[in-house]
């Protein structure tokens, strides 16, 4: 399938990372894995990890402490890059909250960058790869992220429910047609017509929905996150759940700021959130 | 103190890190503290972790995910950097087994490093600087350190049992006189006159004790370990605490490496064996 960079024992399970020729990205992808004890003697449900702005497929693995409990669940870990790496497009390196480590886990359409960064085409790529190859269960596998990575879950699960039953996030970008992350990002991948932005959009895709995950999304939000008030806006999501008839968990968290010591606080619950419903 | 440089709420308590200017050093330094939540109405036990080459004090806070069982116990977190920074040694950057990243937690006699790298000095002074403006209790204060650190806990608490009451390691260099990172390093920071080598090494220091720490050392180790057959070498300790008459809890696990996926699978056991030691 892909070759194997390096492999850690980890809480009794292995830590792996690979590298692999992506069809939908046109490039060599890294991506990481974290298989639990368990998977040595049967096939087990598995989460996405989507990670945030300048993440790579090692953050999550490295920072989070996500492992411990993993391996209590016999749950796999799947964490994908945040970007195609090498693609070449001009500015791509300029900034860090677009090109590279800021794919936004969607399928670009402006000709600069449609060749290559198609993240939300590879997800689907690495979904069908891991299940070929690794010991998980296609049909239970769930999604997850955080900031960047929170919208792209909320808003892979909502355009791929056959491939991801259960969705949460903590900190996500919530409403990126209407905060500056992502007008950026839309208006360089996707072009000036707002309209073709909603289908990236998880709030906007919510409100056309009625209960898509019946078992609820749980979303965990800092109160003194620096970019709460400006890039994440959870209450659109709270309103288009609303509407939608989506039962919805946010927690809001007084103290806890946006990066990964809020993560590793709150990680237990989310791989718990998610075990519970995939293997129900 | 110090000033303040950054702070995040992780697991209800707080993660903090400090600059303030080293006497010991005579160099501004860094250190990172965690305090858990019961730290909030009373003072607590702390834990001093020692990391090894490389690593900075921010290292095994962001990586090994101690902050969890530390919020749970109720014990800090104190960790130091690794070296001097900006000393100005000619060569110092060049190696990354000697110099910036790698202090050995000794204090160098040598003319070119003796002015700055004073880590052995510096632990005594981070002591009494967190005792004596944090909620932390001096007199129920461990060390534990991993690889060059693991060394360093060793060293440190054989040469000042009255400041550290408990000692663990994680794949400590426990015959530094004896291998070739030790060697390195001594000769540069002490010398050729291998005689005074041996006030750092543990080994060598733990055979002229009669039961230094009679609660016992807990020592973990994978097998693994890239390092274990040219660095490590427990066996060494193992035979000196013999002849000390020093209990030895040293756990050989099969498969890990030296890496951070297996400091994150033990430092649960590390800091429950510290808590229990220091706070009967």
């Amino acid at each position: 399938m892909s070759e194997l960079i390096s492999e850690h024992l980890c809480f009794g399970g292995v830590q792996r990372f690979y590298r692999h020729a992506s069809q939908a990205i046109g490039l060599p992808m890294r991506f990481s894995v974290y298989l639990p004890p368990q998977a040595q003697t049967a096939a087990v449900p598995a989460l996405f990890y989507l990670a945030g702005l300048t993440c790579t497929e090692e953050t999550f693995m490295i920072k989070a402490g996500a492992q411990r409990i993993a391996a209590q669940l016999g749950l796999a870990l799947i964490c994908p890059d945040t970007s195609p790496r090498g693609a070449g497009v001009a500015g791509e390196a300029e900034h860090w909250d677009l090109g590279l480590g800021a794919g936004f886990y969607l399928d670009a359409s402006q000709q600069r960058w449609a060749t290559h960064y198609r993240m939300q085409s590879y997800l689907t790529e690495l979904h069908a790869l891991v299940n070929q190859h690794l010991p998980v269960i296609a049909t239970q596998t769930g999604i997850m992220g955080h900031s960047m990575g929170g919208h792209g879950a909320l808003v892979t699960a909502l355009r791929q429910p056959a491939l991801f039953r259960s969705v949460s996030a903590i900190a996500p970008i919530c409403a990126p047609t209407d905060c500056p992350w992502g007008e950026k990002a839309f208006q360089a991948y996707l072009g000036p017509d707002r309209q073709s932005w909603e289908q990236y959009d998880a709030s906007c895709l919510m409100r056309e929905r009625q209960t898509p995950f019946p078992a609820g999304i749980l979303i965990d939000q800092g109160l003194s996150d620096q970019f709460l008030a400006t890039q994440l806006h959870p209450e659109r999501l709270e309103q288009a759940c609303l509407q939608a008839a989506q039962p919805l968990t946010l927690r809001r968290h007084m103290g806890y700021d946006h990066g990964y010591y809020f993560i590793a606080s709150v990680i237990e619950d989310h791989l718990r959130f998610h075990y519970e419903r995939l293997s129900a």
